[in-house]
């Protein structure tokens, strides 16, 4: 996905939202703001939202020497998660299909984005998440690719919904490598997170290399691209994923929910089916290339 | 109001919206939120929104060489108002209070900022912003005010509430002059929009002498300083008035629907009550001066 005009107002309202959690002196909240929409109007528009995000993220973490300012929420969201564990693993044993209910409960895992909003009614909005119907559903070509793959690539997105991915991996029944992001960037998963979540028990933990609220390839570590390369099947799991390997030719299959109309619409165009912000998606690639 | 860092990306996705309206053209669009971008950084936190937002909107008409691009929305929220406004004349006959009704449709009218959005359920957002209650109910005052007002001046805000404004105009009971703005700006009223709604056969319409989206005393012109100085009574609708004026010591009540949290935020400060962003609220001025 390219960034479109529409993300600079979203990129700046992240920006505000970092620099909040990172600063509470005002006059310099004030003053990285004003810098912040300088570097705005110079972003790369060929280049996806969360490449661009990076170098806004990163003069945060520096000009507030704070190189993780969403530490914090990413314990909350963490803890939020687990108290929900036991109840979703029930819920997958006791399902006429667990690979599809798990697969479900991830996606819907996506929406605990950050702990503090949807502190009080975590569980609610889940569960209401977990009832919207599926938009594009490709669970049939998943099982069938997921029975001739040897190993999977799952590629990890936000702290929090780690505990779902945790489940999902659970019912994947194939080795499964766990791709984290290198450092810390917004509430995504690093390694230590992964363990964290007992994830070194289930599978490999490895990182992409980047500090990128997504898997940009070319920014990513040589190692990491011979896993992507070699991988039988790819589950990239959240919205920056996607936005950063919507059109790459791979055996991916996308999880995620919609979080906003650029994205909504960057599907629109490549499935020819119509999403809104909030519905979750079960999408097979549809690049196809050399590979 | 002053502008808050929370204003930023608001105004940048506001300018987007009217960059759209104003062109096609994509590079354009590219260039011109590039400036915009550029802009914010260096706007004056110690001045409201709207009086921020004048410099931005004004650029845009420039560099597009489209004067009001809103003319459009601008048209078409009239027209949905006006084919609303039988159905609701009634209601107000029929009321009770007509006075009270009158005023409550005022402000539910205020939700109707754009016609498109609302296009196929107009009347259905209308209705469900009329079925909240008042956050801030200051209705007893302005009667007593009212009956001791020899004269009414009424701050106009966007087209389409219009037409619910001629309503409220109608149950005053005094002599009223309706301010609008000098020149177009978003989708605020002008003398024209006043006349084709027929307000001039209820009142009186000046211009408040700005192209501000609200009313910022030191940029209004002497004519209509005047006039404010000498109000018995003053009706100011909308947030952008509200913004404007929040702190003016006037015999002022603000008629509005709360739009963002900045506004929701500096109400509560002023006025020590929470109010909720989509509440309706009339207010009677705090602000106390040498007045």
């Amino acid at each position: 996905v390219r960034t479109a005009l529409d993300c600079l107002p979203c990129l700046l309202e992240q920006s505000l939202f970092a620099i909040r959690r990172a600063t509470d002196c005002q006059k310099l909240q004030q003053r990285i703001m004003a810098e912040m929409a300088q570097r705005l109007s110079a972003l790369d528009l060929q280049a996806s939202p969360p490449e661009n995000s990076m170098g806004l993220y990163g003069r945060i973490a520096e000009l507030t020497a704070s190189p993780d300012p969403f530490a914090g929420l990413k314990e909350e969201s963490t803890r939020l998660a687990l108290a929900m564990r036991p109840r979703q693993a029930t819920r997958i044993n006791a399902a006429a299909d667990p690979l599809l209910t798990a697969i479900r409960l991830a996606i819907a895992g996506n929406v605990i984005d950050y702990g503090a909003p949807h502190q009080l009614n975590a569980e609610e909005v889940f569960d209401g998440a977990l009832a919207r119907p599926l938009a594009i559903n490709d669970y049939p070509a998943l099982q069938q690719d997921l029975d001739r793959a040897e190993n999977v690539l799952y590629l990890a997105d936000n702290c929090g919904e780690l505990i779902f991915d945790s489940l999902l991996i659970e019912q994947l029944g194939r080795p499964v490598t766990l791709a984290v992001r290198d450092k810390p960037i917004i509430n995504d998963a690093l390694a230590e997170d992964a363990r964290r979540c007992g994830l070194e028990r289930l599978c490999r933990i490895i990182s992409n290399g980047t500090g990128c609220p997504g898997t940009p390839l070319p920014l990513c570590s040589h190692a990491f691209n011979k896993v992507f390369q070699g991988a039988d099947l790819i589950i990239s799991k959240g919205q920056g994923n996607f936005e950063t390997l919507s059109t790459t030719p791979a055996p991916l299959y996308f999880l995620l929910t919609v979080k906003c109309r650029v994205v909504a619409a960057h599907i629109a165009e490549i499935a020819g089916v119509t999403v809104l912000v909030g519905e979750p998606v079960l999408f097979k690639s549809r690049a196809v290339g050399r590979r």
